[in-house]
């Protein structure tokens, strides 16, 4: 632990510099970046803004105005933006749980000798038995095939709901229960919802929203969390470990390769080819000093939290990266990727791969990678970017220097360790319980927590928002959780440094200095946002209260994706207020704006609040919490 | 057979004149119908009728214009139209399907004393046998419920393609295998069509009309073609009958009940209770002569085919029917529902039933039907209608006079059967084959046949294509087969009357005279496009060559759904041109034009063809089928 009485966040402004610095050379080599693109784009369609233009059917696009109220069909403002509203929830569960699918299937495909293995056999053993798989006396890796076949069962069983609900506290049951939200077949709510918004199905809003948090559900508690435990079983269950973030961990001496995308197996398999000595000796023979394999977007989460991997970046640095010149190859996977990056790309020696399906984009090489071919197809990328290291155009680098250390790994089962680790020291507690952290909220130690989610969007100041919004929790003594986006602007500014409880209030920084953790601690990507609903119920549980009665909210003050309307979703039917900074494109609609606000948390006991200036954001959030605890009388 | 030299089909002219007079209705009672919404809406956002306004993520929304080449992401024209198309077919496929699904559900549910029965008992068994269910000496709802689940597990199952691909002919198959056209388990289909849509994900217009062919196979040869088969075992394989149609069908002196939609479960519900003695007596008592239940839209086409019941219109057809002033309740199930028509309902008597959580829609009373309470809610619709027939208002009261007899009720059982009463008279033929028919296309006595597809849109002039393009066809001895919102066109023109075939040439006339048949053969709803992939490929079969080199095209001039976007897709994977009317959203990328016209042919030998013009249609379609008669050498 530190002595440091004063701790220096980096900047946004510093970021910023970095960011306009490389735009010079985007400029130079003949390239639009974002901020070029988001200026040619502004203003944007004021009625695609508010979910009022209808394209779902070809007798339109039908646009609402006071002119015209309605679309040709007869569909009003309501319809058409809560028909909007449910398709963005649908394709990003669609999204996060296909991710999670393919997690799945590496378990099933999974073998000793094979590409992919079974890391952490406990966490398996964990569901096996949550799942009434037998495992006395049999292979692991047979009880690997048959847990895997049941979670890819939960996709598109017949019958029967989301497995992993038998999770929550039963006062969630009961809720879901009672208002028809406990998700089916995780492919059946995506496609039923897809029905339910063609044209001439429901007009109803109250029904979209309905089933918006349905399938969010399906997502969170059937999709996502499939994502994070079969991530776990296959390459390791996250623990607390050090890593560092920002475009600075990039080497100029090195052969660079980025990970970009979310689904880890492919970045293993990079990893994997980095560590053989033939290839090693091969970059050297190159005149490269090593191999630096760093990650970019939610793959660098999940890298950095296994494997200490360093993360470059989060979304809005993807083609800053290339831009410094010494990326010899960018791997991606899927989501999220800009199309953008085979033209920048193009600019440069750069190596850019596509590995999915998915995700099959211009300019590429496209690899794609199976559970059988991973370990070669990995090999003969690292292999290639080595051979590229020579190519470097010298007058077309530069690095920008700034990057910090980050303490990173919190999974639950992290948190516990560190929870353990201080209830250690009094022989007669309990382990493996969040009751020390419960107990220190109770006593106001801490006041809360917020939990941080989703993207970068250039319709408010990139990462501005997560770091000022965070910096002013923790000294306000709310401990805030964060994954995807959200986490790498804390980690570049160094919130994820054990001495950034120096920014904390007086009872943050003495809880971080016994638990030996950061103030913002990193939970993983943004499939494992499931974590973050699996901590809140252990709170609630270990409490003995329901979720909407924790003093913990949901905050994702720059999201962008359809993802984040998915997850946005769940977090609200767990019973998760949840602020946001973007409103959703539905704001045409005032019937939607109430439903997504009071009309859902009058069902689930969460829903959205929106403040665009952050700190109107960071206000709410605290007063929220404070209005939780004062409900709790504590 | 009937005498008459001339023949007499109803104009667009009369059926406009008739939609004026009830406008006036509308304009009195202070309601607004599709002909005011249309002026309203015009002209369309150009963006979006191009298909290149994206709004995937909230980083926008973004427009493709000279200036902003891009969209935030870096999306070009080419992947925001691209993505934008294939979700229109995931999203057609999802609600396909899924009205397929319940269709399967049905028969899983049927019991001898229960609301839902099997009919067809021998198409049951064939489909047993083709599934490998075992039938031998057992009870037929124990095979039934095999069977059905067999069909249900073809939405999520998590190997394997779709079971009915069998029915294909080799050369498809092998196409589909060489291009990885074979759909897998159907909801999955559309989870990675929207996965692959999600941003960041493929923007590579290729792959992105490759998905959308796939996903349409997964609706055509999976979901859609189980909605045909499981309605035809539950409720009976259509078989050639008589009936009428167009707003005339309604009855003064009747209580009228008007079934709207696409799933035939309500609707038979419905007929079921209108059957019954004390509710008969109930409207006799109230004053009426009767019930007249009658249906609308493709729910129509389903009832026609199986009872006969009369159907009073098509898509834009549903406020009018409203605005009689004469219908005492309207009942829907699900998809091409206006919303308008609520506001509709309220300015007169009528009584507006939802049925289906898929269609939930305000200002309805919504009576969710199950399986098991099918019967008891149809009972109290139809007697809440007779109830409801007194409360009529005189002066709001007018039914256009037109109707049109037509023969109805061509599955390929049906067509078949007219085919072996042919070749009856010679008694060496063979028999359950299309080579009669086949025999007539190589003799050129039929030059062809195209399908007629799809919905009417105020894009083009409504019925006006369908009809005038069906009329020149025939008259040029191209037989029409129909379905959905087309057939009904047919239906109001006179064109399914067996004397239509005086406006035919003289070998369609012949043909059509010998088998007893009408030119314009009506094959049922639009989930039963299926029936005519099964009829293209048994006439290949039969032929002895492969589908895209029969002497048949699809056509769409009026399409305005999702759905017909997945139909489309699957029409020309399995090898047939398709003749559209109406762009798809895709114009401002020629890339994506070129993928889905020729990149499509290069593929699968089918691909779209595009005429605003209904006469330049027209000419290319008889073209089209003379150009693949002359590479036969017929």
């Amino acid at each position: 632990m530190s002595d440091v009485m004063k701790f220096e966040a980096t900047t946004v402004e510093t970021m910023e510099a970095d960011t306009n610095r490389l735009h010079e050379t985007a400029v130079k080599v003949g390239v639009d970046t974002w901020q070029d693109r988001v200026a040619n784009q502004t203003p944007h369609c004021g009625f695609g803004e508010k979910g009022i233009c209808c394209r779902i059917c070809t007798m339109g696009p039908c646009r609402i105005t006071p002119k015209s109220p309605k679309g040709i069909c007869g569909a009003t403002a309501d319809t058409i933006a809560g028909r909007n509203y449910l398709r963005m929830a649908a394709a990003g569960a669609a999204a996060h749980s296909d991710h999670g699918r393919e997690c799945v299937w590496k378990l099933y495909d999974a073998s000793p000798d094979g590409n992919f293995h079974i890391t952490d056999e406990t966490k398996l053993l964990k569901l096996a038995e949550e799942w009434g798989v037998e495992t006395e006396g049999r292979d692991i890796y047979e009880v690997g095939r048959e847990v895997a076949t049941l979670g890819l069962g939960e996709y598109g069983k017949i019958t029967g709901t989301s497995r992993m609900i038998s999770r929550a506290n039963p006062e969630r049951i009961r809720c879901w229960e009672e208002n028809d939200l406990l998700p089916r077949a995780i492919d059946r709510e995506v496609v039923t919802a897809l029905h339910m918004t063609h044209v001439g199905c429901t007009a109803d809003p109250v029904a979209l929203v309905h089933a918006a948090l349905k399938v969010g559900m399906a997502d969170g508690w059937g999709g996502s969390m499939a994502g994070t435990e079969f991530s776990d079983i296959v390459y390791g269950t996250p623990m607390p470990k050090e890593t560092e973030g920002n475009l600075g961990v990039l080497e100029k001496e090195y052969v660079n390769v980025i990970c970009h995308g979310h689904d880890p197996a492919v970045a293993e398999m990079i990893v994997n080819a980095s560590e053989s000595p033939e290839l090693i000796s091969l970059a050297k023979e190159q005149g490269a000093k090593g191999i630096n394999i760093v990650g970019l977007c939610c793959v660098a989460n999940e890298m950095a939290m296994r494997h200490g991997i360093r993360m470059v970046g989060n979304y809005l640095q993807q083609e800053n990266a290339i831009l410094t010149g010494v990326v010899d190859a960018i791997v991606v996977d899927l989501q999220c990727i800009f199309p953008n990056i085979g033209p920048v790309s193009e600019c440069f020696h750069t190596k850019f791969y596509t590995t999915s399906p998915i995700a099959q984009i211009p300019y590429s090489t496209y690899l794609p990678v199976t559970s059988a071919n991973g370990g070669e197809v990995g090999y003969r990328i690292v292999k290639e970017a080595i051979l590229n290291f020579k190519n470097r155009d010298e007058g077309k680098i530069f690095i920008p220097e700034h990057k910090r250390k980050a303490a990173i790994g919190y999974s639950c089962e992290g948190i516990k360790s560190r929870l353990d680790a201080v209830t250690n020291s009094h022989v007669d507690e309990e382990l493996d319980t969040y009751k020390p952290l419960i107990d220190c909220v109770k006593a106001g130690v801490i006041r809360g927590a917020a939990a941080f989610v989703g993207c970068n969007n250039p319709k408010v100041r990139p990462d501005y928002s997560h770091i000022e919004i965070m910096k002013k929790l923790i000294a306000n003594d709310i401990v805030v959780v964060a994954t995807g986006c959200a986490a790498q602007a804390a980690s570049k500014a160094g919130l994820l440094e054990k001495d950034a409880k120096f920014l904390c209030g007086e009872g943050l920084k003495r809880v971080c200095t016994l638990a030996d953790i950061p103030p913002v601690l990193h939970m993983g990507s943004c499939v494992d946002i499931s974590r973050m609903m699996l901590l809140a119920t252990g709170i609630a549980k270990d409490w003995g209260i329901d979720v909407p009665q924790v003093p913990v909210v949901g905050c994702a003050p720059e999201w962008m994706s359809e993802k984040a309307v998915a997850i946005a979703n769940y977090v609200v039917a767990t019973g998760i207020d949840t602020y946001l900074g973007v409103y959703p494109q539905v704001q045409g609609s005032d019937k939607m704006m109430e439903l997504i606000t009071e009309g859902t948390r009058a069902m689930t006991g969460g829903g959205y609040y929106f403040y665009t200036n952050p700190d109107d954001l960071v206000n709410a959030i605290i007063n929220g919490i404070e209005a939780k605890r004062a409900a709790l009388g504590i």
